[in-house]
């Protein structure tokens, strides 16, 4: 008898949903708007919507649908307590117990970061594996750690929030959290940016990169043609990641480290000097720990929503 | 029907042991000298001998005894590897297999400082709590974490090794690891000294401190004596050590997160200023953990090596 399990990756534009059997077979995949209108509230209820209709597609009988796993944009407590999403007009909730009346089944929910490392350990990079540390580096650094095949949620749901590791404790400028020095400040998309704003601010480098048209992929593009400045930009990058990383082998010694996110698309040139760096700042023996992309890209979501199921 | 295990934690001066009941109960806690000699090849036959005659003394049915937890000094890997441990002359070998083949009941090891941590977790500091990272800080500094009542103990055993978080990357002189800037260089009994030395012999200051009688502990009594030299190098540690507790709190957002070891006895003038550092280094949602003092000293081994069985 097969059973089935239903992952919802809610984001503030659009939610992906999947029908995934428990062997990891991911059946249909689709997605819907994110209507965060009158505080969020309809929500619950337009994915409810889409999973009935997928129920009838499939003709599944509901006995063989072990329950709805969500990712969502915040921390969850282990209670299913979740505290305001702006992102979706969310204000403090019991999303499990609320999502558990809508659907009629059993649902469990995490950060979406989080839900995300689980997904790549299940089906991803990871695959085979027992536990994971994933950095994911998009417009900010978010991340997410699993042991033992389990999310580690933290007590008040903020485990793996790895973009606020402080890497620079005299910094003098604030990262959106409020703090000084966090990682996200320099190895997020906006932080390599500013960063090489920084360096053509404040001397003059013979380089391509133009002020105007600044972004990652451009600096990456350039870094790959051997461009000083942006070979540097990429390095401190990776050197700044790589430190982080090794916080991961040292607290946690994980069968692997991912990489994920759209900066991770950057390839060996950002990889490169992350192992260089790790294994200079790790404890020697955890120096082999593999340290790869992530593969699932933006499905990584919905596979971990399912597996919290497993 | 009760039920008992024994607890053991091998150091390289004496082995210490304790037979529990399965509630926590410390039915009996002896010492015996550990034998070093023939490549440390007596060690684990004098435990044998230790615990068949503690089952004689107290009458046990050995159906009744779930097994014989261990604490060692070194990295033990998932299949009961360990590698070279210098304090005990051991080479390589599977410490596990060896073990039950000798004691002839259920053997589970770990790496001591870790090991430490889930006893603390079980009866001493984070009794009743789900997780825990503690900083061990003696002539060392080492650590544990502990996840749903479970030691993570890493895939090549050696998670936990707090010690060696690099936390000054431009530190140009080795820690015994062959790293360079790890928190075990500044953090540690001796790294306190070593410190306190640097200060004193790169400029003068008005202090009571001596560099003939330095120790951690003269430098911990002036501090309360408002001594202001003495009082840097406790905050210029308490800093060290919150930024790295705050890295607990942004990978694992634990319930509580412990300081043991003997610099842990110097107490509030230390506690103040990691905790300071933590709250301004840890991600806003993570800033109430509470950071305690350890309490169960020398026993937390044998604690933590029984419950490895529960």
């Amino acid at each position: 008898m097969k059973q089935y399990i239903f992952g919802v990756d809610i984001g503030g534009t659009s939610v992906k949903l999947g029908l995934f059997q428990t062997d990891g077979t991911l059946l249909s995949k689709w997605e819907i708007p994110t209507n965060i209108e009158e505080n969020g509230s309809h929500i619950l209820p337009d994915i409810n919507t889409a999973i009935q209709e997928k129920i009838k597609e499939y003709a599944l009988d509901k006995q063989n649908i072990l329950g709805v796993g969500m990712g969502v944009p915040g921390p969850v407590e282990k209670n299913g307590i979740m505290h305001k999403a702006i992102n979706l007009n969310w204000e403090e909730f019991n999303i499990v117990k609320t999502a558990e009346s809508i659907f009629g089944f059993p649902v469990k929910a995490g950060n979406d970061a989080t839900i995300a490392t689980l997904g790549e350990l299940w089906q991803g990079a990871g695959k085979g594996l027992n536990s994971m540390v994933m950095f994911t580096i998009g417009t900010g650094v978010g991340g997410g750690v699993v042991i033992d095949e389990k999310i580690v949620a933290g007590t008040f749901g903020s485990a793996g929030e790895l973009g606020h590791i402080t890497v620079n404790p005299t910094e003098t400028t604030s990262c959106n959290c409020g703090k000084k020095g966090c990682l996200e400040q320099y190895a997020s998309a906006t932080g390599i940016v500013n960063y090489a704003k920084k360096c053509m601010t404040e001397k003059q480098y013979e380089t391509s990169l133009s002020l105007e048209t600044l972004s990652t992929k451009e600096i990456v593009s350039w870094a790959e043609q051997n461009d000083p400045l942006a070979k540097h930009i990429i390095e401190h990058t990776g050197e700044l990641l790589g430190m982080a990383f090794s916080y991961a082998g040292c607290f946690l010694d994980p069968d692997v480290i991912l990489i994920g996110g759209g900066v991770s698309k950057a390839g060996d040139i950002l990889l490169n000097p992350i192992r260089t760096a790790y294994q200079k700042h790790v404890f020697h023996a955890s120096k082999t720990t593999p340290i790869l992309i992530a593969t699932l890209g933006n499905d990584a979501g919905i596979y971990g929503s399912a597996k919290q199921f497993l």
